[in-house]
């Protein structure tokens, strides 16, 4: 069994952002070497996701008005977690998104649907923050 | 290690539908001759979902009411995405149900709890769409 | 490829709780032997769950008031699935925190961001309820 691992770097300027992370997660696989198997790409941070779904702008919109529909990042002071500081949204936000996605590799590719892209999905951004995209198989 | 890929091809009338799609995942299991390993089963398509629940058709009434309660399909206008196509609330309830399951194999078969079942979730019916079944182990 | 299964106990005594069980994931990984590959932890049952956020008691107080927001317990006849029992409202908090989580194991441990740690989510105590660890690799 084959084992790979790499760490991908962000460090978006606004709070939150939508970044396609699909060519950085295909060059893994490549370097990797590996032709069968799964890939797990995960946020490394509590407050970011990692999800797959189609690359079009005005899904993103759509998916920013309703996540902060759905957990609206003010006030702050609505939630407990927000004592010396205020990113209790996003902790709320990134489980409905997903911490990771697991993606069959099959004879070298990532074995996707017509449409299915990997997004990074940051919910608390201004930071530096972490992907970790691991790879196992043959 | 042994590797194995299968697509599971679905045509919904409706606009929405829940299956029970464990036979089809156990099929694919009995042909792999994985005893020890793992089974990731995903939706190939960025408006459908695959997950674990309990198969009870109340619940499926529920699910229904509640994911159109989170993520309305009219007005079709509030969506961005909706222009050409009107499907956006199909992408927030995939979001919420889940991509992907991925489940233990066990002495060559789906080690699940008493209640478990999985199943595909529709959300932008009228068409063929696949989900993806690979399986890695020995 | 090395193969480890072992089932975690619960029995909550209230009706919804958030334990962290990283320190028991921790020990099935020593005792795998694994040192490369990945490891699958998922709730056994449908109405609870495994997540991986931030260990911090504000945050648990915020989950629990902003699930009971979007899938409220009461009132328990608003549920089709509530016929002998009154639990809808677990299954579909539980599909908002998700069934599972795979981690990368690297170096014989968790592969983890700083702050990143597993929990038991549990929606409908009362009951013995059980997590699956199965961890594959080499």
């Amino acid at each position: 069994m084959k084992s790979f691992r790499k760490e991908l770097w962000f460090n978006v300027p606004s709070r939150r952002a939508f970044i396609n992370i699909t060519p950085q997660v295909e060059e893994c696989l490549r370097e990797s070497g590996v032709k069968e198997g799964i890939i797990l790409v995960n946020a490394m941070h509590i407050t970011a996701s990692v999800f797959i779904n189609d690359n079009e702008r005005g899904l993103f919109h759509d998916f920013e008005v309703w996540l902060e529909k759905l957990a609206p990042h003010e006030p702050v002071t609505q939630y407990r977690h927000n004592s010396g500081e205020e990113n209790a949204d996003a902790h709320l936000k990134r489980s409905i998104m997903g911490r990771e996605v697991v993606v069959a590799v099959t004879s070298g590719r990532l074995d996707f649907g017509p449409w299915e892209q990997v997004f990074y999905g940051e919910f608390d951004g201004g930071r530096k923050k972490r992907v970790l995209v691991k790879i196992i198989g043959e």
